[in-house]
This record gives C-alpha cells, structure tokens and sequence, in this order.
C-alpha cells in the first residue's frame, strides 16, 4: 500500500507563524468552469427578462423609480414598482465597463477589478464575535479594529474592511463612522463601506476621499478627486423576491453620483425568496441584479458597478440557509456565468458556512463556496475569512483557518511550469533507479520555494503532535492570530489627513446625535 | 449586509441518520478540467520515454523481467534493470481497454471503470485505528469488519474494502485470508485485495472466484469464471523513484495472469522520490506507471489496468509527506490528464490529510485531494473515507466526514436542469416582489428533493446548538458511525458459497502455518 512509504523521520515543527509576505493581486490562469451551456445561458436571460417585464420590481425610493420613469420605465407609483424591458435593461447594462481599478491608500495596493484577477476580502456584518477563549459575545468597535488589523496583516485578503462586525459598543447611528475611520486609519488597502441609506453611504465616501485627499484639498476637492477614482466599495443588497428598499437605493444612487462602487448583491435563499429551484433562483438574482446595474447606469453612465449572486438553498429541517451547499457551488458557477455574459465584474462569497464551531464542518462547507468561487472566475471574493454561524458570527480562528484556504488556493493558481529546467531529466537520470533525491543539487536549489509552506496546517508525527498538547486546527489558529495582533503595526497615515478624518467623525458625531 | 436575511425560524434539529438510500455509480457530467496545454502533454511524455530509455527501470522480479525481455527491452541481470525504448512501451499501452466492468456479488453494484463514471473506495492499509472514545490503539480485524459494514452501508462509497486497516491481532502471514473473507461476505461491493507477492493476491482471487462461484464449481471452474469478469482490483505500488520492488510484480503478473485489474500507483513524494518539481514528479509518475501498464499488457494483452498517481510534495520542515497540498491537486490533474491522453483509466485518492484529529485541517486538505479528483475526471477515488494522520490513522469519525465529503461532491455532479418547469415563472410571478415561496405549491412539491440533505452537516441555530451540547462536526460524526453499525445488516450470501470459502480459509492458514 502506498502510504507504507511514508519516511520514519517525521520531526515535528511549529506551525508557522503569519510573516508578512509581498502584497500581489491573484491571478486565475484557468479558464473559467462552466455549468451552463450557450442554450442555457440564453433562456435564463430571456427568463430573467420577462420577470422584469411581466412581474416587475419593487423599488422604494422616489428618485430610483424617477429617473427610471425619465428612462422609459413603467412606473406605478402607489404600489411603488417599476416594470423594466429588456431594451431599456440591455441598453444600460452595456454602458458598465468590464474592468476598472479600487484605488487604495497605497497605491501598491490598488485593486484591479474583473479580466483574470482574484480579490479576497474578510467577513462583514455579524453581531456577535466569538474565539476559542471568550466564547460568543456582541461584537465591538474593538473587536472590528482587531479584524481590521488582522487583514492588514494578511497578504491573502488582497482588500480591506468595511463593518466587518458591528460594534454594538457604539450608538446605532454613529458606529459606521468608527468603522470606516478604523478601516482608513488601521490599514491601507482598499475599503468596502457600508451602503444603509444616502447618509451613512456618504460619510463612507466623505471619509475616502480625505483618505485620498491632498494637502489643502477642501472637502469638495477631495470628494471630487475620487469622483473618476473610486476609493470605496459596497454591497448594495437587493430584498428579494424582487425588491430594493429605500436605504439600499439611496446608497446605490449615493456611491454611482459619486463614482463610487456598488456591489449589487441579492440575496436568496431557494425555496423562500425564490422557488424551490436553483436554476429559478438564479434566473430570479439576475434579473434582481440587472435591474439594479441598469439604475446606475442610467444615474451615471459607465459608472463602475459589480453583478453580486448570493444564491443558497433553504435547509427545510431548520428554516435556515444552507451555506456551502452543493447547490450553492452550481448558484455561484451559473451566477458567475450569466455575469460574465453581460460582460460585468462578479461578486461571490468565499467562506460560508451554517456551523458555530471552527471545526471540519466549517472548513469543508468553506470550501464549496472557495472553490467554485476561483474556478468560476470571480473578481471579488468577501466573506471569504472569519465568518461562522451564518454570518452571525465573526470566528478568529475561523479567520486564521480561511488565511489558509485563501492562500492554498492562490497557490493553486500558481500554475506550475513544464519546461527543461522543472523537468530536471538530468537529476532524475543521475539519482537514477531507487536512489532519493533528498540532498541533491537541484531540491537544495528548489525546496525552499518549489511548495507552499502553510501558514495552518501541520504534518508534524503523531509523537510530536502529543507532546504539543494534542492541538487540533482550531487551537492553533488561535495562537496564530494571537501572534499576528502582537506584531501589528499602524500604516503610515498623513497627520493632516488623520486630523482631518477625525474632524469630519466629530462633526457628524455631533450632527447626527443633535 | 446580505446575512441580516437570515431568518430568526431557525429550529434546532437533530443530524440526519445515515438513511441508506440507492447504490448509484455517479457520472461526471462536466468536462475534465484541463491544467496542461497539448504541448506540455507532449513534453511530460517525451520526458517519461527518455527517462525509460535512458535511465531504465529496476524490475526486482526475474519473470517480469524475462518477459520484457523477451518482448524486445534492454535487460541488466545484475542490476535488475529494465530499459523500455518508446515503441515498445507505446505499442503495448494502446492495448489496455479504455473501460471495463468490475464485478460484484451483487450484480446491481457492477462497477463501470472508465468514461464519465466516478468509484469511491475507503481508506487502505493504516497500522492504527483512532475514534473519539478510545483514541488510535492497534488496528484488529474487528476495526476492519467495522470498516467493511460502514462501507456496505454507505452509498457513498461505491467500492469495497480490502486490506482497510492491518489485523495487527492476527499472524501477520496470515491476516490477509480474514481482511478478504470479511469483505466478500460482510459487504457485496466490488473488493480491493492486497498486492504483496505471489501468494497473497493469489489468495484475494481465489476467494473472490469463490464467492462468484455457482453451485458445483471446482475451484479451477470458479477462477476461469472470473478471468474475463474481473472481482478483484488491486494496488500495484511502484518504490519510486523507478523501481518495482518483487512482491509488488509478484501482485501484478499474479492479477493479470488471473484477468484482474491492477491498479499501477506509485507513491512519489516530490523532493524526496524525484526532484523537488511537481512537472518532475508528474513525468516521472508518468514513466513509472507506463511501465507497469506495459508489462501487464505483454503479459496479457487487453487486459484491464488502471494508472495510477499519487503525488505530494516533500514537507521540508517535517520530511513528512505534504497531504493535500496545493501542488499535489495539480500533480493529481497532471497525472489524470496524462491517463486521458493514453486513454487509460485513472486513479487517485479523495481523503488525504496529514492531520491527526477530524478537524478543519482534515477537512481542508481532504477536499483539496477530493475536489481535483472529481474536477480532473479520476475513475477510481481510493482512500476516500476514513484516511487520517498521512494514512498511519483511519478514524470512524474522518469516515462519516467523508462521506458527507463525497455525497455533497457527488450532489453537485447532479447538475441541475434549467427548463420552463425548473424556471417557475409562473411562481415568481404569483408570489410577486416582496412575498415569499415557503409555502406555495412549487415549494411544497419540490422541497423534500430539491437541496442536499446533509449527513453530519448541521444548520441548527446557535441557541439550539448549546443546547444540544455544543457539539462539532467530530462529536457528530462519532455518534453517526455508532447509529450506522447499531442498524447493519449482513447482506445475504449462499451458505455454500461461505462454507466454501471458509474452508478455503482454514485450508490456507493450514498450509502457511505449517
């Protein structure tokens, strides 16, 4: 039996710790999996087009159903719901572009969206924080900070924060702006913003664009320069079957009037948002998505925009949603397909999962959102690390366990080469039959680069694994984040700017609590 | 943020019992995942000849040399070395079937091997046997018989058993007899059997033509009765880099004189075994193996044979094997690419893992090996159940893991119809924007069939999940194998037929003994 072969002299290893390595935006080099066939593709288009024709969606903001209505748009005003047709949808659609650029602090950390690139960002939303010491507790602006300092830290989330946890610490209506200052201040990768109503939206762009700002820039100045260069992207949540609420619109028309980014997401749970049928789901998310897509561009043509699917069953034992289920992976893959389509950059989720414990189940559910998430070509990945409990729940650990996952499979996307050098005929010919290449010129040259190293994982003994107190993944990754917050350090941040951003915290402090 | 959807209905509920549902053989509805260009396919093949050519390959066995000998190879007596020029090893591949049948007791679990069908078999051959109540001790035949009745009751797992865990309570020369009685008669799925010399595998088919014996066969009628319907598949493992020690060619000649099917798998550990290279290590699996499949089809032309590969990189920290790695999904797509360019079938393995416990790191590294096997179109996924601690462990509760592992794998190999009735537009409209599905007639007449129903998964709320003891996946899992061996059924066998083998048992333990 093969395993037979495993060498007696397994020492055992620390796992290693979380170093800084070089920021890189992933590259896919795999063509993009596809589950839907051309006839397929068609007929959910034609599906999606008649929703919006025949059923029509909700949209409840004046100005959204406005500038839909000047668009050509049926419009009935009492039941507050516009009908779209597929020339009006089609013909805005088509003004988004494919590609555009996120501009971070550093401008090496500047983001390319869509073509063959990969961007990963962390959890947002949950209530509660958990680790393996405390326990489940409602989650602070503390525990967002530590979040955001841990994304800092890691290389594989290629973007930055956003209410990555609400900080139920703070006043309702002020915490976003503690959020977005930790997020501008605390690293200096691009930020996602919260998108809940034309307020809370703005100050997340306000916020930007002092980020970005130049010295003596006024606050218009500064919002005008990050009008063609978008500092600040947020998932705009569609409430389906077929609605947008108000706070969603006024922050989608909010981010497009200032160049900014949405990230128009349904979110649907088969069998209650939506039939009982993957294939009707995702059909019903893309004309949910178009709907939204063609608003900005109608608001703002060209105006960068992302088609978000969000797509899962209904578990009917316990009325919750099936997060990492196999029919999650072929949403995700036929989602990925239909905005591919229409030529538009896509949006999934990396590390869903319904279980509360960092545990086989979360990582194996993780990964049937992670990899079809990489093989059907997403361009933006959040939720892709910390997340537990469906999303009620941001995880530490969980956090440390997804790093690996992330990093795995960007090393997977390092697509070996087959060339005369990496073949190493010559080395395999002189160690030749029954030899061991353990010592030779060529792994000398090549062992310390040629495999991923983990940041996680173990193959210590099962000796080793004993005398270091029998720790499964779990203990591990809580010593592992533990490591990384002690060697945390600030970006650099311009004084004048932070003065500014806390500036413009207090005054809306003051303005929103009056 | 999308996960406030979440509903507050969330009732607890208690893990699905392994119902056993229909033994289906799963198709793989999507095209291989292809990680090599046509020219990298021509340079691993022209590189595995040279290295055939050129640096030959030990052959510690005087009958398979005499006969590659005789088919025209270079031979070196002393040196027990084989030298295989290109047309020879060519001329005799193109002879092995691209498919062929595997027999079973029961002739509704008839394996298909080849095309778009995918096995699943269970882990082979640990020392130690692990579950949470009693930690790993010793493997006994109990452990195997215990293995062999949740393989029988998994539907998951298409494949028998063979040699599961070794009997290390019985006479190591004998326990081969008992692994293989217990799995013809506790299970009437297709066997492995254990290739280890002459004897051993003679053994294996003899007790396989036995238990496909009918009424008044001697034994030369039973085995004749097998030779064009193979029921016993086996693991020719090669002592990489390059040598095929003698009881692995013992095994082969033995199943290929007999018509049954070896399965050619060196084991290489990257850096170790061949260079530290994943394209060396593929090319030099590529040659190992070709040579293996070339001396079965001298020995027998037509005869079925399946390549094998089984790649990892070297843990230089450890000198451990790197289960689960990222370069090893490659090799394993490398290596199922090059079976498909020869038209061979392929084998690789589902489950691997370098953890000691059922954790995330189990789980991560299991779908890192179970993910390419499926997306790469593997014929046979071996050692998909139960594989802990780099194959020294097989663990109860790693087995119902990975069944939830392949049974959500083998879900999303269902690919979803999209068609007017899965569409249901007509709901989409009824229930209109901002209502809900839960309870139309759609849903009421597709939830129970619709989603995957988990095994061990649960999508309990996290109230419910305190409750109920705040168990994780692993816990879950324990009490799943205890429910599944408390409802096992022998599966009916000819009481002549087990009388005949038993004495054939007895009569061989006899004659080793003596």
């Amino acid at each position: 039996m093969a395993k037979r072969r495993q060498p007696t002299r397994r020492r055992g290893r620390e796992p290693a710790t979380a170093e800084p390595s070089r920021f890189q935006v992933l590259r896919n080099p795999w063509p993009p999996m596809e589950v839907l066939d051309e006839a397929a593709v068609a007929t959910i288009h034609e599906a999606s087009m008649r929703i919006l024709e025949e059923s029509g969606i909700d949209m409840w903001d004046g100005e959204a159903r406005r500038i839909l209505s000047q668009a050509g748009a049926r419009v009935d005003e009492g039941a507050r719901r516009v009908w779209l047709d597929r020339g009006l949808v089609m013909e805005a659609v088509s003004r988004a572009p494919g590609r555009f650029t996120l501009y971070a602090r550093d401008p090496a950390k500047n983001l390319p969206v869509g073509g063959d690139h990969i961007l990963f960002g962390a959890v947002g939303g949950p209530p509660f924080i958990t680790d393996l010491d405390g326990g489940r507790r409602p989650s602070r602006l503390a525990d967002l900070e530590n979040l955001v300092r841990l994304i800092h830290l890691s290389d594989a989330l290629t973007m930055g924060g956003g209410l990555l946890v609400e900080p139920l610490d703070l006043p309702q209506r002020t915490r976003h702006l503690h959020a977005v200052y930790a997020d501008f201040t605390l690293t200096d990768k691009v930020s996602r913003a919260s998108v809940m109503g034309r307020e809370v939206t703005l100050d997340a762009i306000m916020l930007g664009a002092l980020a970005h700002a130049r010295p003596g820039d006024t606050e218009a100045e500064a919002v005008a320069r990050v009008m063609a260069r978008p500092v600040v992207a947020g998932v705009v949540s569609v409430n389906s079957p077929l609605r947008y609420d108000g706070p969603m619109l006024e922050g989608l028309l909010t981010l497009t009037r200032h160049g900014q980014v949405p990230i128009i997401t349904p979110f649907i749970m088969a069998g209650a948002m939506s039939p009982a049928s993957m294939a009707s789901a995702v059909a019903q998310q893309n004309a949910e998505t178009l709907a939204g897509v063609a608003l900005c561009q109608i608001a703002r043509p060209g105006n960068p925009v992302v088609y978000g699917g969000f797509a899962s069953p209904l578990d009917m034992q316990s009325g919750a949603t099936a997060f990492g289920a196999p029919e999650a992976a072929w949403a995700l893959l036929a989602g990925a397909q239909m905005a591919r389509h229409y030529r538009l950059p896509f949006r999934s989720s990396g590390a869903l999962t319904s279980s509360q414990a960092p545990d086989a189940q979360a990582a194996y559910e993780s990964l049937f959102s992670l990899w079809p998430a990489v093989m059907g070509h997403t361009h933006i990945i959040t939720q892709a690390a910390g997340w537990l409990d469906g999303g009620l729940m941001a995880s530490l650990e969980k956090f440390v366990i997804d790093l690996e996952l992330i990093q795995m499979v960007s090393r997977f996307c390092e697509r070996p080469t087959v060339s005369e050098e990496s073949l190493a005929l010559e080395m395999i010919h002189q160690v030749g039959p029954g030899g061991h290449h353990l010592e030779t010129e060529h792994t000398m040259a090549h062992y310390r680069t040629a495999f991923y190293r983990p940041l996680l994982s173990t193959r210590m003994s099962f000796e080793n694994w004993v005398q270091t107190g029998r720790q499964d993944a779990a203990a591990r990754a809580n010593q592992l984040w533990k490591e990384m917050l002690r060697r945390y350090e600030r970006p650099a941040l311009d004084e004048g700017v932070d003065e500014a951003m806390r500036a413009y915290v207090a005054r809306r402090q003051a303005e929103i609590g009056a």
